[in-house]
């Protein structure tokens, strides 16, 4: 299929790109490197190498004989976005292209405002642009589980039935985000929906938990071709972080009890959620959500996990508490439905200790490049945190 | 009080101003003229004399010997914001700075473009400059009943407890909203409600119903000082629109079934309301939310009013329906709760005749003025019309 990659330099963006490919897509990946540049900006880089996107397409294509079509822009620009749909004509738009740091957005006032100006106007423009251009066109949204937070009711795929005063209706699951970031998030939502519904766009919002993962079918050809793998506090998802500290000597940082639990799933699950999402596309006036995960985890049970496969490579993994930074609960309910892309056909990889061993191995590969004051929480969820930027 | 007043030139801004203003309250009204600029650009004109609004302050100051002290600038302007909270101190700031039309939120990707960005950037930089310059200010902000959309159970004021599989836990009120416009408040209330959890915000959000009425104790003062009463399809709400349609002559236009039910207020009670909420402020890191609106009438009890109280003063007043031109139910539930208002102290000033009667009077005294061409819908909610522009 012609699938058109927003932000095609990203930890996931990238994966998928190569992915789909090697699988026979026709793929144009977008994006203005703006990951790159607020890493730079906050001091922290990625483990492993990363030459600039149009480099990596070539390094790929020179081991896999396959294109990655490569286009830079800024897609907050609604002209560029327009020429974009018009031009490639793609069948499906595969939308990253968001500031997807919770840390990030909360850090001060002007990482605020680029968060909610940034996403919500890439989101605008792609819908505007689908609408004039390319009606036909099936967006994939990337949203996350974390739009729902942690509800002391069951989480459902994004949708439920109330019952209320003898009378019932069906919404939206209702959403109440945990940063800034998440909340831009359920923005795009309502965003999306009131566009589905007005002029019958089709889409697939896809309600992520958070990702870990080095290792795909594609990157594994050339290190040059890694995932953008952060282990920092700001843009590092936990799985990778604690792997990371691990392989570095670096005790676990579990913030506050450890009972934080979310759904987790391999790089590799995102790019086969996409895929199955981009061959079964929507109805024109749809919008689909689907919860993207596939197994859950407390921060207390990734330690566990990463400790244990540690011990195997004979590292010694400290655990240590710290305080909190952030707002959140952190011993909750958590029972959230995820039947949807299962359905659709897909086979999850697991977090099993082999998996965890394979990631640490690759790590401790890169073990001299791991900066390890990258690890401590730098954002706290306070005023005067966020006043002092 | 110390009172920002942001919107300060638009329909209610302007009214607002004034009586706070003959109340004793300090009032700052602020504005960048933006609906006036809307209405030249789409060639609409409110029906009454609108000096700028310096010159309106001056004529206000002449009457009443009352200060609305104004500033001119454009809060998308974060630097501009600041300021305004930093020199003035207020103790709340009421927000009504958003492009409020639905119907041009839809006509077409440049009115959608300013209108989200418009909305949400204003409302970001209010937030973000109370947090830094007045942590202790009250944001009033106008939300609309449109936000929960006409679901079909009882709409609550704000949240509604929710049982699932035996769990329950409470939340806001699902909203689904049927324009653009309506849409970007949705997503406003969203943020504020991120921003009171995090930092600890006090924010009320009024859900506003549509809004009728010209006359207020302070706009009596000089027809100069009328509220910016627009009857157009597009700035005009459906009250205002019926009595001009009357007072000229012309059919008024029903869309579609006219069952499409909505909860009215008159200018006077927004007014109160905002006042009410503005002396009963909420604590820090509480998000109040108010159905402001004091009576229900579906679009066909609106015509049957205006129609009566045409007839009273001598005017042949005919009923005309149309088709709709919005993507609307036009027969649902609805029973909106609408206490909370009442409980602050609210006296509501209804729809009676003598008020349809005594507002067909004002507009007979402007007959020649009425531009007729200008009640016909030019706006549909479908993706012809919106690419057309």
């Amino acid at each position: 299929m012609r699938a058109l990659i927003l932000g095609g330099d990203g930890y996931l963006g990238w994966a998928t790109a190569m992915a789909f490919a090697a699988r026979g897509h026709d793929v144009l990946a977008v994006d203005n490197a703006l990951r790159r540049r607020l890493c730079e900006e906050i001091g922290v880089r990625p483990l492993f190498p990363m030459p600039p996107l149009t480099k990596r397409a070539d390094i790929f294509f020179a081991h896999s004989g396959k294109r990655v079509a490569v286009c830079e822009g800024d897609l907050r620009d609604a002209a560029f976005v327009d020429a974009l749909f018009r031009d490639f004509e793609p069948e499906a738009a595969i939308h990253y292209a968001e500031q997807p740091s919770a840390p990030y957005s909360v850090m001060g006032p002007k990482e605020a405002r680029l968060t909610l100006d940034n996403n919500l106007g890439v989101t605008h423009n792609v819908i505007l642009s689908v609408l004039a251009r390319a009606p036909r066109c099936h967006i994939i949204k990337l949203g996350t589980m974390g739009e729902y937070g942690t509800p002391n009711i069951d989480i459902e795929e994004g949708w439920i039935e109330i019952e209320h005063k003898g009378r019932k209706d069906s919404f939206l699951f209702p959403r109440q985000a945990g940063s800034l970031y998440h909340t831009t998030k359920v923005m795009d939502t309502d965003l999306l929906w009131f566009y589905v519904r007005a002029y019958s766009l089709r889409v697939t919002d896809l309600m992520q938990g958070p990702v870990y993962g080095i290792s795909t079918d594609e990157s594994d050809l050339d290190e040059r071709l890694s995932p953008c793998f952060n282990y920092d506090d700001v843009f590092g998802t936990v799985v990778n972080r604690f792997l990371t500290q691990a392989a570095a000597g670096e005790p676990l940082t579990v913030y506050g009890k450890g009972g934080q639990t979310r759904g987790y799933l391999n790089i590799r699950d995102t790019i086969n959620c996409v895929e199955l999402a981009m061959q079964n596309p929507v109805a024109p006036g749809e919008l689909r959500i689907l919860n993207q995960f596939t197994e859950t985890f407390s921060v207390n049970d990734l330690a566990r996990i990463v400790r244990k496969a540690g011990r195997a490579m004979g590292l010694s993994v400290k655990v240590e508490s710290i305080e909190n930074p952030r707002r959140e609960l952190e011993e909750h309910h958590y029972n959230p439905a995820h039947s949807g892309l299962l359905e659709l056909g897909l086979k999850p990889h697991f977090l099993t200790q082999s998996v965890a061993e394979g990631m640490l191995e690759k790590i401790l590969g890169r073990r001299e490049a791991i900066d390890r004051s990258a690890f401590k929480p730098r954002v706290k969820w306070s005023r005067e945190t966020f006043l002092k930027r």
